[in-house]
Formats: structure tokens, C-alpha cells, sequence
């Protein structure tokens, strides 16, 4: 059904000639906001025409596939007033926002404020005079800076603010506030809005307002506080309800999921551009003008993109997995049960940065591995790349989330060390007796297509990598002190635990039936890639954690060159299997007929610089030049 | 003598509003093209008034900053007559070349073909009737593609086609061909030019007219073929000079020293701009509203950054000795020795592939060091890498490069293994029975300051793992299917080997007298950390070679925790000492003075979004659908 769905919305968009985006790069700033702003309405008006259901309407946005204020209404606001909002606030709001009567986004990063939400410095001060917060933004680096949706589109935000009442200073909390007149869109009096200026690539994150907010003592009711978890009363009491606060963990779970999921997606899109295009693109291997050969058969670009191959699938899996685990969490925690909500936080942190730093470096790879055709925009290679890398930042930096992952590492550590079973990614970490003594018994290359003999080889590294770091800590003056000095191994730990879970899920996914004739057996090769593909490249990390010896490392590398010699013949039907419209692909480079070279031609002619044949500044600035009209005396 | 040019040249084109370039990256191509043909008729116009030497010329474009036509009419096509014209061609051509009576540029590349110049399908005839060359593009393929400065500004290029005559084929010579009229610059009868499209970024490289040519039998005098190394007689023979072809290795050298030079210089930039943010930005570690900690203290922070600020003086010092090669190369040249070029070949090639590569790393990694803002154009970091990239695909893939170290290492093993002392940077592989069974005598982690236990286990893992690869290939039934399957291992066989010559050169620069008080006690450092942070990062490397013990790689490990440490206080210092104005640099995050959230904040105000506070598109697509006069049957 899912693939039905998605494949119906992906076939609408690409009909509908609003939808296109092959001239987006080229589109001035103020052209492309405004394209983004006719995209979005009309997918709007599409949405209501066909009915759509949310899930038809997330996908046709999806396959739209421009960041736009859009995305924050939806996935931020929205959310936030349905995770932090009491039923009252959800009934007055909610309503207004379905409708679109009012769009929102989520205002919480400041300019001189990221990833310590705790030292943001905007202020809300309640006045019990009048029954009011006054919103204020006492410093330069309070300022509001990078919200999506806020820089021109929006009309509301959820505010993050320190919450001051009766002098004392309560910490963050979120505040429903209007920002610009409904009538004429400007700005409310006391208000200072803008966009916070281009960004990285062309086209891509631009058609996005991220933008600055400003307040100067701005008044809003007191139930425009999101009241969920705390509340100030009438006379400015600050109390809290008995709504547990972890309930606000589902949300980062879902969120954390759909970006695991995105990665995926990302990084399909990529391979299968490169994968495509390599199957087209001959170098070399001729003798005398007799044809060339395909550069996809050249052992150095599969040992290149075959492993980010196999690196789109695992993350497909690890992501249906998350999707299963945000359920669980959340039938958990319906029940009250929180034991479970660290290993879960972890787990989805780890997974969220692993997967795009990686996936981020994979696109870049990608592009690279079209050569220099890869670096037109008309491969929609370096749009991609532009258009994703914030992933490594926003929601979480990614260093900033391994730490976390880290912490959790050895605090499990301890726990084992005092007896304790954990319990989901981390219950291998009870099996401590046996992974801090074995040895791989890998003999033959062969051997390696195991999945207990790569199972267990990645618990080893991780848990010895983890047990590592808490030894180490130990021998410091304090805790503190000794995770500071240990962090850049403490991050090369925690992705260590990471890939074990990513090998893992893939594993246990080729557990299950797996329909199609080949199908399996396909994707048994990816498992085995991309675990193996680690190995390697961690090499260092399996052989001092004593798991695996030099020549067993040496027998997975000749077994990786096997795997792709295997995968050689089905890797354009691998990517053909993501089953991407040309429009989402968006490259000349991935057509699915192959017809690159005129479709390379055809794209350079549509550049405004192709409009005259002598260009614009050939009178001023050629001309003079080649006539010798400046004095050339020295020479 | 040098600084002082540089310095000199740096604060002329900084203080220059003509040569602004803060709002680069918010103008259209058309606008960005025709800033660049402003930008380097001033340059011209300046270089002239004031008389400036080749030297100071040179530096005067590089502070310009701004990829155009120039570079190549000054860095391919002067060169190229030079290096493959008589005499009688250089006197007639070069001096219209020098004094911009004309313009030209390279065009070797083709759509269909890049690395594989033997694969090149652009035909020139001779015609025995006329005396004439017949310049043709019998195919799509066959359309040069890519060449800067092309598809707008040249009235000329030297053209590689197959040089046809009396029915044979002789392969691939070069052609001066001119494209447009001197009068009004059209393009000649026959002559199809254009664009080739907008590349990755804003601002960045489309600045610069890469383009399409393709010839529609288009007759050229014989005396235009670049006669030097061959000539065609009226008559319509194929004769070789006396001219040694060798001659050309001299400017292939010349050419990939300066990229090195590039690449040194585009990571310092990048380095200079991440450690001077990193010392402004502040993050977590207060506890209650006191002050958070600068992020360049935090040990995550410097293990990322500290590593590169290194490479950026390791490829400056290589850099400088591969000038010293040049030298050396063309005297040995000039005094008909050949000896010594197949080892300066490899050694350039190696150096180019491994420092460009890096360097796009290592840009991308700064940016993402500057957490957020890194992605705003304003940071610098973006359009910095998007305009370096290509530099590891132009003048030889770094892939195919490396292939090329690799062919050369398996020949030298071979030589090594029948007595032959291989020279130069390829001498530490006579001293094979040492290095194949040598074991570190490293035993605390302040053993591995030492320049020699370091050059030990670098040159042990390199030749170990070229001797590894030698040993496979020849279990292959044939050599070539061998080094084609083996060619993975390859690559990372030649980067080891690359590797060590980085390291070497690092030492050696050590070992003389640096002027300033503790200058050389921090380059001593950062050699040390540049060493073994390549050192932990292949770890695999290493110790599935069995020079380097796991316990070693942990002390390795723990002596960089240590040198981060003591280089911290000085790392500002280190990147204030490249001497960057804040115009080259273009960074708000970079700025000298650290005023770096009143900049941003600034910056974002000249946006285009920001003209006016109600954006343009509001009355078409926001107003409609806040109004709801969309249809909302189904909410």
C-alpha cells in the first residue's frame, strides 16, 4: 500500500508543470522564495481538491521537494502545540492551523544560543498587572536566529523564552506568539523580523526564510504560554501539572525517526545517480578508438559506491525499525512505563547523527564519483549535497548527540560491572564475559558471510571500545574531568555502538520474508558489504581491541572484492528498485532512458548567461581591453 | 622579500572598492559574470598603472579572488604556446597574448571524454589543397566541455583534436584555433559557443564561462598546429623534432606545485576562519546564566581542528620543497638527465591527489566546526568549498593520479627486488630488509616526539603495504588483471606512500633554522600532531602491517590528547601568522577583530529578501490561502 501511495503522489507531482524544478538553481533569491511560495499554495489547493489524506499530503510535499515554510508549520509548530499545548490550547489553535488561517513555525535557536537550549537569554516576564508575559530580547545574541518559515512567511511562532515570574528566572518554555498582522502581514509593533540571508549552495536551503526575531517588550496573554507541563497561575505562581515530562520524548523519537528515514532517502537518491550515470559514462580500456569501458566496472568505483549502496539500504531498514520503536516507546509511555526512554533516547540519537554524517559525506562521494560533470548543477549532485548537510546540525549537532550517546555507554558499563542486564541495542553489553575475551573464529573469506560471525565481532569492538573509555575515565582526577579529556574517543566508541545496531537491524531484516525472486539473496550481499565495508575502514578499531586479526581483516577484504564482482550486474536494478521519478531525482546524470550526453547539452543552453551570444559587459569591460584603450606602457 | 609582496598586494586589492566581494554570492550568473569581466579589466587596468612585476601580477589575481577568463589565458594558454609552440609561433603569439589583444583559453576536455586524453574525438584534417587544418566535432561527444573562460570571453583557444593527415590517424595534438571575431566578438563561421551552465554554489566558480565549443569544419592555417615536438609539412608528412618530448614533464610539475600551494592555502583559510570562531563562540559549561565555555577549549573541538590546522603547514611546506623540485627538475632537463622523472612525476601526482582531496575535506569539516552559521554564505565556508572542490578532478583525477603512484611503487618494488636503488622521495625503499621485519621501539607516549620513530613506522607501513600489493598482483593470472582487481588496495598503498612524503618533508623543514622565539618548538608540535593523527586514523594500516603494536597506537593516541593541549593557547596565533586580510578571508565568523554577532546580523539585512518587510508573493500565494479563499471542503 505504502508504495502504491507513494509512488501515485510522486507521479502527481511530477505531471503538474508548477511542481517543476529544473530551473530552480538559477532562480534569483527573491525568485526562488516567491516560486516557493506559489509551490506551496498550490500544493495546498491540490491537497484540498483530491481530498488527500495526511499521509497522501505529507508524501506530495515530500516529493515536492523544496524546503519551505511549509515543513516547519507541519512538522513544528504543530507538533509543539499538540506536545506542550493543554486540550484547551489544542482546541483554539490547532483549528486555525489546519486551516492555514495562520501559519507558524518554531522559534527556539538563538544567534549566540544553539545546542545549550538552557543558555538561550530571551526573556518572558510575567506582569500580573495586566496578565501578561512581555516577550523581550534584552541582548544582540538573544536575537532569534535561524527559524525556518520566520524570516517572511510566518504569522505565529512557538517561542522559546526564559520564564520569569515573581523575580525568579523559571528556565525555558514555549510561548504561542503572533508576529505579523493578519490583515497586511506586517510585523507587530515591538517586533523585528527578517531573513538571516543566503545559505549554502544554489537553489536548495534558499527558498527557505530561516529568519531573525527581535522583541522590544512585546505583550501577549498569559494562556498563549504553553501550559501542558507548567503553568503560572493568575497571580504569577509558577506550577507544575502532573504531566509527567517525559511524554515530550515521543516527539524526539518521531522526529529523530523520519530524519533517519530522510537520510535513507538522501542517500538513495545519490547512489542511484552515480550508480546510473556510471553505467553510461566510459573511460579508458580501449585500444586504438575501439569503445571505452563503463567506468561502473572498475574495481576502485565500486569499492567507492557499492559500500554507499548497501549504505542506503541499511539505513532504510534501521529506519523501519525506529518507526516500530517510536510505537513502542509510545505504548510505553501511555503505560508509564519509562525504563526503557534512555536506551531509546540513545539509541535514536546515535542513530540520527550516525546516519547523516554519513550520509552527508556519501552524497559528496556520489558527486565525486561523476567526475566533473558531476559538478554542474544540472546533475543535481551539489543541490542535494547543499540542500542536506544541515542534517548534521539542526535537531541535534551530531557531536553534541554522540556525547550523549557516550554518557549512556558508560553509564551502562557501570551498571553491568554492578550486575545489571540491559536491555534492546544495548543487552549486548550483558554478554560482557564472553565479548571481552573472544576471537573471531574466521578462517576462510567465505566465513565472513556469517551474520553471527559479523555480529559478533562488532559487539566485541563496541563493548571493548566502551569498557575502554570507562577505564580510562576512571584513572582521572574526577568523572568530569576524565570524559572531557577522553571525548574524542568516547565519539569513536559511540559510533562504534551505533554501527553495531545499524549491522544488526540489517540483520535481523534478512531474518524476515523477503518477497521477490533474488530479492534476498540480493540484499544478503549489501548486508555483508556494508558491514564489511566498516570493518575495513575501522580496521584499526577491531584489530587493537584484539576481536580480529590481521589476516582475518585481510580475508574480509578479498571478500568484499568478491561482493562486488556480485553486485556488479544488479546494481543499476538495485537503484532502479528506489523507484525515483526523474523529477525527484532532479539530474541529468540519473535519467532513468540514459541519455545523458544530449540531456547535458540541452541543460547548458537554458542558462541565463546563454541568453546573448556576446555577453552583457563585453562593450564596458572586453572590448576596451582587447582594443588596447588602457595604456599598456610598461609594455 | 616574499611576505612583504604578498602583504602589500593583499591590502592593495583589500582597500580597492572596485574588488569588493561581500555580496558575491546574492548576484544573479548574468550579474556575477559581468562582475568578474569589471573585476579583471580593473585588475589590468592596475597592474599596468602601477607597473606591477609578474610576481606581484600573479598575487594581485589570487587577492582578487575571483575565478574568471584571466586564468586561464594567463595559467593554460601562454604556458601552452610556450611549452609546445617553434619559436616563430611563440613571437607571433605571444606578445597579442601578453598585451590582451587577444584572449585564450584550453579546451582539451570533451562531454564525452575527461582523464582519457587518447580517448579525445575532435578531428583536424590536413587539407594538402588549401594548406589548411579542418577543425571538426564529428560527434555529440565530441564538444569540448568545460574549459574556463570558453564560453564567453576568449577570441581564442589552443584546441586538442586528432591530428589527421594522409589518411592516418596520429593521435592528439594541440591547435591554436581562433572562436571569435576581434571586431565584435561573434563567433566565426562554423564556430558554436555557450555556456555550459551554473556549478555547485553561489558566487564560487560561476564567475567563470566554463564552455561548449564544436566545430563545423572549420579551416585553420597549418602554422597554427603547435609545431615543437611535431610538425606537418606542406606536403602533408607526419614528422617528429629533435625536441625530446620530456620537455612537457617540466610544466606538469610547474602546474601541480602550485596546486599544492593552492590547497595549502584554501585550508589555512578555512582553518583560520574555524580556530578564530571557535575562540568567540561560547557552549555549554555554566552553570546558572556565568559565562559557557569557548568551544575551542572543548577537547572534540581541537582533536577535529588542531589535525588540520597542521595539514594546512604540513602542504605549505611541502609545498615550498615541490618548488625546489621544479627547479631541480628542469635544470636535470635542460641538461638532457631523465632520469629522475618518473619518481618527480609520481611524486606530484601523489602530492596533488592526496592534498586536494584533503584540503575538500577538511573545508567542508571547518564548516561544520562553525556549527550553524557555518551554512550562511556570510561564513565564507560555503562558497569556499564549492569553489575548491573541482581542484580534485581538474588537471588529472585524483583517483587516476593515484593509480598512476601506484603503477609507479609496484615497478620499483620490482627494481628494489633485482638491486636497483631507487632515488629521491622513493629511496626509503632500498633499505627494504630493515623496513619489511622492523618493530617500533616506541614505549612511552613521549617516544613518538621523536622525528625518527616516526619516519620509521610511516615509511614501514608504506612500503609493506606496496610490497603486499606487489606480492597479489603477481598471484594474478596476468599483471593488469591483477592490478585491476588489486587496485582498491592500491589507492591506499599509494596514499601511505604519499603520506610519508608529507611527514618527511614536515621533518626535514624542522630540521633548519626558523626564525622568531618558540616558532619552531610549534611547528614541532604540529608536525608531531600532523604524524599521528594520520597515524590513529589509519591505525589499520599500521597494525595489520605489524610495524606499530596496539599498545602503541593508545600511546600515540594519548600524546595528541596532550599536544592539543599545549598547542591551545597558541592556536590563534598560528592562523593570525598566514596573514590573511579580511577581505581574502570573506568570512563574518574569520573576522581579525572577533566582532563576529554584530557582522552577522548586519550581513543579514543586505539579503535581497530583505528589501522590502512584506515579501514579494505575498498577495498571490499567502494571501489567498491565510483569507482562505482556497477551497477547504474537506477540513
Amino acid at each position: 500500500h505504502a508504495v502504491e501511495v507513494a509512488d501515485r503522489m510522486a507521479r502527481l507531482v511530477a505531471s503538474d508543470p508548477v511542481f517543476r524544478k529544473d530551473t530552480r538553481t538559477m532562480l534569483s533569491r527573491k525568485e526562488l522564495f516567491k516560486d516557493t511560495l506559489k509551490k506551496a499554495a498550490h500544493a495546498w489547493k491540490r491537497i484540498v481538491e483530491l481530498r488527500l489524506t495526511e499521509e497522501e499530503a505529507n508524501l506530495l510535499r515530500l516529493y515536492v521537494d523544496q524546503p519551505g515554510y511549509v515543513d516547519l508549520h507541519w512538522g513544528m509548530f504543530v507538533p509543539a502545540i499538540k506536545g506542550q499545548g493543554t486540550e484547551e490550547q489544542q482546541k483554539k489553535w490547532l483549528p486555525m492551523a489546519y486551516k492555514f488561517q495562520i501559519i507558524g513555525c518554531y522559534a527556539q535557536t538563538e544567534l549566540g544560543h544553539g545546542s545549550n537550549v538552557q543558555g538561550l537569554e530571551t526573556t518572558a516576564t510575567f506582569d500580573p498587572s495586566t496578565d501578561e508575559f512581555v516577550m523581550h530580547s534584552p541582548t544582540l545574541t538573544s536575537s532569534k536566529w535561524w527559524p525556518g518559515g520566520l524570516g517572511k512567511a510566518s504569522t505565529h511562532a512557538v517561542v522559546y523564552a526564559r520564564l520569569i515570574t515573581e523575580g525568579k528566572d523559571y528556565g525555558i518554555h514555549g510561548f504561542i506568539v503572533q508576529l505579523r498582522s493578519l490583515d497586511d502581514h506586517s510585523p507587530l509593533p515591538g517586533v523585528t523580523l527578517g531573513d538571516i540571508g543566503g545559505k549554502f549552495g544554489s537553489g536548495a536551503y534558499n527558498s527557505m526564510d530561516n529568519g531573525v526575531l527581535r522583541f522590544d517588550h512585546v505583550r501577549i496573554p498569559r494562556d498563549q504560554m504553553l501550559m501542558r507541563l507548567s503553568q503560572v497561575t493568575r497571580e504569577g505562581k509558577y506550577v507544575h501539572s502532573d504531566v509527567p515530562k517525559q511524554l515530550l520524548y515521543g516527539t524526539m523519537v518521531y522526529v529523530r525517526q523520519t530524519i533517519v528515514a530522510d537520510a535513507s532517502k538522501a542517500l538513495s537518491r545519490a547512489v542511484c545517480i552515480a550508480v546510473r550515470y556510471s553505467a553510461i559514462r566510459k573511460q579508458f580500456g580501449s585500444q586504438d578508438g575501439g569503445p571505452e569501458t563503463q567506468v561502473l566496472n572498475y574495481k576502485t568505483q565500486q569499492s567507492r559506491l557499492f559500500p554507499l549502496l548497501a549504505s542506503a539500504y541499511a539505513y532504510r531498514f534501521v529506519g523501519q525499525w525506529l518507526k516500530w520503536l517510536y510505537t513502542d516507546v509510545n505504548q510505553k509511555l501511555e503505560a508509564k512505563d519509562y525504563s526503557t526512554l534512555p536506551e531509546a533516547h540513545a539509541c535514536t540519537a546515535g542513530l540520527k547523527s550516525v546516519t547523516t554524517s554519513a550520509t552527508a559525506d556519501a552524497i559528496e562521494e556520489c558527486r565525486k564519483l561523476c567526475g566533473g560533470h558531476g559538478y554542474l548543477n544540472s546533475s543535481g549532485l551539489p543541490e542535494l549535497f547543499a540542500v542536506y548537510v544541515p542534517a548534521c546540525t539542526y535537531e541535534g549537532d551530531n557531536v553534541v548527540l554522540l556525547l550523549q550517546v557516550a554518557r549512556f555507554l558508560m553509564k551502562t558499563v557501570s551498571q553491568v560491572a554492578a550486575g545489571k542486564q540491559p536491555v534492546g541495542t544495548i543487552a549486548y553489553m550483558g554478554n560482557i564475559q564472553h565479548l571481552m575475551q573472544c576471537k573471531s573464529a574466521v578462517n576462510t573469506a567465505e566465513d565472513w558471510l556469517n551474520p553471527a560471525a559479523i555480529k559478533e565481532v562488532f559487539e566485541a569492538r563496541a563493548l571493548r571500545m566502551a569498557v575502554n573509555c570507562a577505564q580510562n575515565i576512571s584513572k582521572a582526577p574526577s568523572q568530569e574531568e576524565g570524559f572531557s579529556e577522553l571525548s574524542p574517543d568516547l565519539l569513536e566508541a559511540a559510533v562504534a555502538h551505533v554501527q553495531l545496531i545499524i549491522v544488526t537491524k540489517f540483520i535481523e531484516k534478512l531474518q524476515e520474508d523477503i518477497p521477490g525472486p533474488g530479492v534476498k539473496e540480493q540484499l544478503q550481499k549489501l548486508c555483508s558489504i556494508y558491514a564489511l565495508h566498516l570493518l575495513h575502514k575501522h580496521l584499526g578499531d577491531f584489530l587493537s581491541t584484539g576481536c580480529v586479526t590481521a589476516r582475518q581483516g585481510a580475508l574480509a577484504n578479498e571478500l568484499l572484492g568478491k561482493l562486488y564482482a556480485q553486485v556488479r550486474p544488479n546494481a543499476v536494478a538495485l537503484v532502479d528498485a528506489f523507484d525515483y521519478t526523474d523529477h525527484y531525482l532532479g539530474s541529468v546524470l540519473g535519467r532513468y532512458d540514459g541519455d545523458v550526453y544530449p540531456a547535458l547539452y540541452e541543460e547548458a543552453w537554458k542558462d541565463p548567461l546563454n541568453e546573448t551570444v556576446v555577453p552583457d559587459g563585453y562593450q564596458e569591460h572586453l572590448r576596451p581591453l582587447l582594443k588596447q584603450q588602457l595604456k599598456l606602457s610598461r609594455l
